[in-house]
Parts: C-alpha cells; sequence; structure tokens
C-alpha cells in the first residue's frame, strides 16, 4: 500500500492527531518551556536570541540555527528606527499566532484555509508611560485584528478555531510575570 | 556657547524631557498607534511587515524602512523551524521593553546604566492550546525574567523604573484585543 503525508493548511494532520493522543495519555508530554536571552545596546535598542528550549520531557535537541530579533524606537520615541518597536513585535507575534492557530485546528477539523492575510492596530496613550497620569495604561488600550481569509468555513467557525491562539490567550487574559534583577 | 547633547543610557535627556513637557501640555500629541500586516505563509508560518505608525497628532512620515518579522514552529510542533515561535517572540518583546523601559526613566532620573542582558523563560501546556482540558491556560501559565545590570541604583529602584514597560502592562494585564473575520 502506498500512502502520503495527509497534509491539510501546511498541516500534518496524522502527526497532529498522533501529538493530541500522546498529550492525552501523557499529560507531561505537553509541558513547553520558551527562552530568549536579551541584551540592551543602548536607550531602546536590544537584540534577542532564541534557540534552546523544553518539551516532550525533554530539552530540544533538533534545533540548529539561533533566531536573532531586534527592537529599536523611531526618531520620534528617541530611538534610531533600527528595526521594529516592542509593541509592533507584540502585533507580529499575535497576528501570528491567531492565524497559525486557526490553520491547526482547521486542519484538525478537515477545514481547508487557502490563504489568509490579517491587519493589527494597537493604540496606547504616552501619558501611561511617561508616567503622567496613574489612571493612563502604559500599554495598548486596545487592539484590534481583521483577517481576510479563504476558506468553506463561515467567518464564526474561523474565529473559534483563531481563539485557541497562545499568544491571544497570554495578552488578553493576565499572565504573571516575575521580575528578578540581579546587580553586577 | 558651545553645548553638547545631553545623552545618558543612549537616552537624548533633554529630547525626553520636552516630550515629557510636551505631552504634559497637549495630552493628544502622546496618542500613539501601531500597526503591522500579517501574512499567513502555510501551517504555522507567517510574515509581518511593520512601517506606518500614527504619534504626535499625525501619520509618521519619518520611518523609511519597511520592518519584517517571520514566525514558525519547530519540527516537534508540526512546523519546519525556520524562524522563532510567537511565544519566543513575545519574550523578545518583553525583554526588550523591560530593558528600554528600564533604559529610558533611568536617564530621566539621572541614572546610569553601564549595561544590561536578561533571560526570559515562559511556560506552557499544551493541552490548552490543543483543547484537552479546558481548565489549562492557551497561553504561558507563567514568565520569568532575570536581568543583570550594572548600574550605581538598587535593584529595587531598577525594577520600579522597568515596570514602566508598555509590554509588561501589556502581558500582566489584559489588553482587549477585537477580532473580525471577512471571508473573501
Amino acid at each position: 500500500m502506498i500512502t502520503t503525508a495527509n497534509v491539510k493548511n501546511g498541516v500534518n494532520v496524522d502527526q497532529l492527531v498522533e501529538t493530541i493522543e500522546h498529550v492525552k495519555a501523557q499529560p507531561e508530554l505537553g509541558k513547553f518551556k520558551f527562552r530568549t536571552k536579551n541584551n540592551w545596546i543602548t536607550g531602546g535598542h536590544c537584540v534577542s536570541s532564541a534557540k534552546s528550549f523544553y518539551g516532550v520531557c525533554q530539552e530540544d535537541t533538533t534545533r540548529e540555527e539561533t533566531f536573532t530579533m531586534e527592537c529599536d524606537h523611531p526618531n520620534v520615541l528617541l530611538g534610531e528606527d533600527l528595526a521594529p518597536t516592542p509593541a509592533e513585535v507584540v502585533l507580529h507575534a499575535l497576528g501570528s499566532c491567531l492565524t497559525g492557530a486557526m490553520a491547526y485546528h482547521a486542519a484538525a477539523n478537515g477545514i481547508d484555509i487557502e490563504s489568509a492575510s490579517s491587519n493589527l492596530e494597537g493604540s496606547c496613550d504616552l501619558q501611561g508611560f511617561l508616567g503622567l497620569d496613574p489612571e493612563v495604561r502604559k500599554g495598548f488600550d486596545g487592539i484590534t485584528f481583521k483577517l481576510k481569509v479563504k476558506s468553506d468555513a463561515t467567518a464564526e467557525q474561523l474565529e473559534n478555531l483563531a481563539r485557541f491562539s497562545p499568544v491571544f490567550d497570554m495578552i488578553s487574559n493576565p499572565t504573571p510575570i516575575s521580575i528578578e534583577i540581579i546587580k553586577e
């Protein structure tokens, strides 16, 4: 018998179903830890690297590349505009995660996604960051995600699939962050 | 009279003080909107671009470059490992923003930062994303940020400055996200 990989939306559905079964049988396999190292260059200019992660009960040994990411600020925010702002990086992570979650869960449900592209916008008020008004929040007061998608599923079905996004959860619900500062 | 720019931690302090005064006098100047466009490639592989933003009561005209950012997933998460995961991108944004916020607020308070580098880790449980247990959250259940810093200020002072970070606020407090799906 000749078999071909069962791929939908770029996702290997057999591998996805297998992963679900494995995590169901042994929940420890589903625990992941992601990491970055961040180096301050100057002002609001930083460079991060990402390589090691933990998952499936072990430290990963498959990733060969170390990914490098950069942040800076535009001139009006006193930077040199060498890279996107942290706020734009958040929108990138959110848009990618909502879209990827939709594609994975659509694959698991036999739904084809033909194409998808989105626009994200987040609004904020510098009075928060500058400490001028304690009533004004420092981060985005709201984010809009507008996704254009070609698929036979309804918009409502697709939205329910996208809502499985981990980054959507991290931002729309409070995520505890512990800060430890070590003086050198 | 010869004057040199008053720069601390890579931040032009005169421009920073001027910015604070301007926003205090005319709060509308502090309203910013950041944007990204996101294109789905396949599976969990997406590419974002960032260029246009709104701030200081106008659409920006100074940024010349369009920044490109990518997300993918490692093989164990059914990706091709071509780029960092959205979860790692979030850690990059968070580390950069906490560090940049500390550098800016230290500059405004006359505190020197000589060097700074950090390690971030976020843990999650795939049972959430896979929909296996509604009690398990989809995103990180917690993030640790460990910063090594050379400065004369105390660790407590530096932590208070870092906490002005907009991305820290966005993730540690709930940020409303509206989703609109348009079928093409």
